[in-house]
């Protein structure tokens, strides 16, 4: 079996996690392969150097070297390079990198100043995380450097756009966003296999990731939102909301600065051309309506078993819509 | 008074180091400035990232972070990102960088990247180490990249040129070098600030640095020499031999590489047409001729006594000799 994945940061690769972990716990799922497309959107230029935070947490998460506590960065990392650029009064201050994690930035950034495609770095790092052992191929959402700005009310001085890592890390989403502008975003082209990823898949499965900043900004990328809609695969999805709050991050503020509410319902609009099922907390009000298929479940990434059995959960209800005679 | 004086990396630091704990300890010095004009011919883009060995031994060692044991790179530092990049596979790895360290070639090649002059680029460097609160100013020879190759017999090959770091470092001028290339010299604009510090200075002093790469990489910068045959100030040298061998590094080597024998005196005749003092060591064979005048004195810096002793002989032969009439 072949399954993609559209995923964002910390939750998107908690849920892979647990869904290669479900993997490996069931046998009659041995060999299956999964594509992960990541979003790009939120990659920012820090120092000089090319950081992808959504890629690198989806590297380090499935790779086994994520700082567990922080959900980001590299586990028991040392913060001397950060520290002697503040030093020097270098800036943003805002941004933690920790040493470890520099190494991939400082790499990453000399194999694209040579005009290496972002597609083929991510492939040598995710050789050294071992992904393709684990049946994983990671790709990026395009090889086109677009990047997230957020315009938001500038106190007397009217409206100014930030960068999307200065609203969501320095701001912690507090500054209340107008509008999302993924600068590059339409002359991104799909990265090589992106497509193809999502037409050939045999179940196409979105993790509980920010449905307007991380899913939202994948689905911009020319062609893909096409090729969900037209693959013969069922498309399942798993609600980033708990009782109308995201689990972490800031689903909520993004969901407002589009103008909807923070609702399962809401989110699922989003995705309506092309989900066939959704998974939401056992809580949720929101009930089965032709489609998408909804389905209770408990939600709460609390342990990895947590996570494995969500993520079994969504691929069950994405082979019984595949059985039931494919997508609604 | 106004000392100007030309360096390398590790024996140049050192010795300018000990002339700083003189003019401390001398009362009647007391306002003394020093400019330090710096080798940039053993600069080496590494990792995507530009790196200036001599320039940061001289900021490190003048501004008390430098690693004393090995005499470069920062003291007490770690090696995560280096770890990682050669956990992903990134050459070369004979070079050996700390993360502090890193800091420095961050924050130098994100403002070069911007388009700042290497000299501002120091500049920052060196306020951070505090050597304007010293009466130091610390001058790249040039704002032009340059750099140093050396051309090396290959087995079977015939001749080939490799970067004067891997022959430096990686082969420890083990491997026999025919020839020194300087890419970019020619076209190189002393920095601003460097040939007025050269015309303008009361004493002109050249540190016991190797004095075909790193002196001699310095006069090859249009302008330079001329400056030195034109100041009004006696320019006083230090030997970087003692018996014959260097002190540190491989001055042996590249004298060999050029045809000269490994002495003082073969040393000094490079400095012909400028030098006007010259400290050998103790036990040196060679003697005052007409010019320049030879002084003997212990070379070993074996303490910051010893250094600031060997910087104080220097300085007192240059004041002795602009006390005789100015230069020969």
């Amino acid at each position: 079996m072949h399954i993609t994945a559209l995923a964002g940061g910390v939750g998107g690769a908690r849920f892979l996690r647990g869904l290669l972990a479900h993997l490996r716990r069931t046998p009659q799922l041995a060999g299956t392969r999964l594509t992960v497309v990541g979003n790009t959107g939120d990659d920012i230029t820090l120092f000089g150097l090319r950081v992808c935070p959504d890629i690198d947490t989806l590297l380090y998460t499935l790779g086994g070297g994520i700082d567990e506590a922080q959900g980001w960065g590299r586990a028991d990392d040392t913060h001397h390079v950060a520290g002697e650029l503040a030093r020097l009064g270098a800036t943003p201050q805002w941004f933690t990198l920790g040493d470890r994690d520099f190494g991939t930035h400082v790499f990453r950034s000399q194999l694209l100043g040579q005009g290496m495609p972002l597609s083929e770095v991510v492939s040598r790092l995710a050789a050294r995380w071992g992904l393709d052992e684990q049946g994983v191929t990671l790709l990026p959402m395009t090889d086109t450097p677009v990047e997230t700005h957020v315009v938001v009310a500038a106190d007397g001085e009217g409206r100014r756009a930030i960068h999307f890592q200065e609203w969501w890390v320095r701001h912690q989403a507090r500054v209340p966003a107008e509008r999302f502008v993924v600068a590059g975003l339409d002359g991104a082209a799909p990265a090589p296999g992106v497509l193809d990823a999502l037409r050939s898949a045999d179940v196409v499965l979105l993790p509980p990731s920010n449905p307007v900043v991380s899913i939202g900004i994948i689905l911009g990328v020319p062609g893909v939102r096409d090729a969900l809609r037209g693959t013969r695969a069922p498309v399942v999805g798993v609600s980033p909301l708990v009782a109308g709050r995201p689990v972490r991050g800031h689903a909520d503020a993004c969901l407002r600065a589009i103008g909807l509410e923070s609702t399962s319902a809401a989110v699922a609009g989003l995705y309506a051309d092309f989900l066939d099922g959704w998974l939401v907390d056992e809580a949720d009000p929101m009930s089965s309506a032709a489609s998408p298929r909804v389905l209770h479940r408990p939600l709460l990434m609390s342990s990895p078993e947590a996570s494995a059995d969500l993520a079994g959960a969504a691929l069950e209800l994405a082979m019984s819509l595949q059985q039931a005679g494919g997508r609604a």
